[in-house]
């Protein structure tokens, strides 16, 4: 498309929200009123969003769909994290891919672990009462399921989950800003952590209508733009004051504190959560400004980032016969220890 | 992209075979030998091959994928015919996308019917010698999942559906064109059902090394050659002899019969299943050569198509009130109804 080449441009995130058009479920403002509930009931307990899932972009109105994504679009990490907030205490809002696993049913996965695989039917169950038989779970399950079940009926019972969906990365752009900017009255108390694998490349709207696309005319050529930072205006207008944390995968390990540092660097958020994607089961870095605190966190522009910066390491033993652990309820852990300390500080000082 | 314009190609099938590298799980014999052994066990009944789910191109190599599909990805068609095909007698090769929907479990989608809410906990069970409590299924939820469990059951007893997966275009064609050639021993007996969403597009191997993509460095651009049109060597080579029926998605409804023409005429097959986007819940149409043989069916070069092709309507009530009926049960009824003619006709002049 060498006509076109000179007509992309990067999208600023205001050029972005200011040239894109709304979703139609964020058109009306019933979902955003849900929302709204949600966060007022909760406003005295901590509330985080998880986002979780990859996105897509469609390439030809109604028809045809494009993810640009990685991997690990079908990740559990964002389903599983969102389970160890709720059990220490949190409201949960949890932003997932259509389709994509979910806390608890995750458990549960049709191609892995399917249900129907261990409900049986009592055929000889004798009761006078009772015309069909009774549907029981096989014991070898039981002791699990009713540990996921519980959890999942305490969950509904409080009220502390909300579902949200999104499928393209327009749905993800829009529905995060609006999110971000309603949990903007819980201060410090909102947690961002962002789990998702956005797209990198989009189609903007205005050359959708270019793509129209013909089975059987011989190729077809994509130029797409960049999907624009947002991160940056998160941290710094859509949701002041809130710990935010990122994700950062990376198949070259010896990438992931650079990039990680380089991120806190141009976003000032909290925390940068750095992976490789073969070890991401096992092993994972937790990067921050070395003060932790958004005061402190500003990097001489030539400075040496080493010392601006701190790594955790988080690790769990990855060998065949190793316990039942999974390294989110870690990773929860030390993020819940620092939101804390984090609440406190704002808390005292405002 | 202006200079690679001219180096792009149209791929043939066998171009395409010749040309691109078989994918990892092919490369052995194991899941080949597991097909065939499920193939001559079940040597004398009828077979189904159903193909579901939409595929993906991978971009670049163990990082990106990218899929171009319709959003009837998600579709219930396959795995929703699969099970009538199962009550039918026949044995079920469902070969499908990962993740999607699967027969059976489909009917507890996560998202849309999760079977954790119709679990309950029997919290004061008294029974002595059980140290934890029963969970059992709500009463309102019993009926419908007992059906479900018990031809859940009696298939994996009777061993009749072998399960495939596949992620990206390339996989599906190799093992569509593995099953197919693995089917021919089955004769008239063999029906190919393919629902699948096929990208039109796809990224040779050849070229994928061009895509390394380097986020923040201005856009992508992409070139994608066509998926080469494999429904005529599999009709003329693979699988001679089979029943076979394709789907043709349309968001214009007055293309439907024109283009299923068309198909069948281009591939010689026996039925194209035409349906659009916002009414394919309740009406299709199957469309074939009139007198329903394929010795009969070569329509003159310029001659007038409909007089060389037949239609008929499926349609179910839509109405909200309407009883819980699936379409694929009378598509699948009537394939059957077909594929009994087409195996006594064959078996009676051979």
């Amino acid at each position: 498309m060498p006509d076109n080449a000179t007509d992309t441009r990067t999208f600023s995130a205001d050029l972005y929200f200011a040239t894109q058009p709304k979703p139609a479920f964020l058109q009306d403002d019933t979902l955003m009123s849900d929302v709204r509930s949600f966060i007022a009931k909760h406003e005295n307990k901590r509330v985080v969003l998880v986002t979780s899932g990859g996105t897509t972009v469609p390439l030809e109105l109604n028809v045809y769909e494009i993810s640009v994504r990685f991997l690990d679009n079908f990740s559990t990490r964002g389903a599983t994290s969102a389970e160890y907030f709720l059990k220490q205490g949190y409201a949960v809002i949890f932003m997932h891919r259509q389709f994509s696993l979910q806390p608890f049913s995750r458990n549960y996965s049709h191609s892995t672990h399917p249900f129907l695989d261990f409900l049986e039917i009592e055929e000889d169950s004798k009761e006078t009462d009772q015309q069909e038989p009774q549907i029981t779970v096989k014991p070898s399950e039981r002791t699990a399921l009713l540990s996921v079940l519980r959890a999942y009926k305490a969950v509904q019972a409080e009220g502390t989950l909300l579902t949200l969906t999104f499928v393209s990365v327009d749905d993800y752009l829009f529905l995060l800003r609006e999110v971000s900017q309603a949990m903007a009255t819980l201060g410090p108390r909102a947690m961002f952590y962002l789990a998702a694998a956005v797209s990198d490349f989009f189609l903007p709207r205005q050359r959708l209508s270019e793509h129209k696309i013909q089975s059987g005319k011989g190729n077809l050529s994509i130029e797409m733009d960049q999907v624009p930072k947002i991160l940056k205006p998160m941290v710094a207008d859509w949701a002041v004051g809130g710990f935010t944390v990122s994700f950062k995968l990376e198949t070259d390990q010896a990438l992931i504190i650079p990039n990680a540092r380089k991120a806190l660097q141009r976003y000032g958020h909290q925390v940068v959560i750095g992976n490789d994607l073969h070890h991401r089961k096992y092993r994972v870095v937790l990067v921050s400004p070395r003060r932790f605190s958004l005061l402190d966190a500003h990097a001489k522009p030539d400075g040496d980032l080493s010392t601006e910066y701190e790594e955790s390491w988080i690790e769990i033993d990855s060998s065949p016969h190793a316990p039942n652990k999974e390294i989110e309820e870690d990773i929860v852990m030390e993020l819940v220890r620092r939101h804390d300390e984090w609440i406190s500080r704002h808390e005292s000082t405002s």
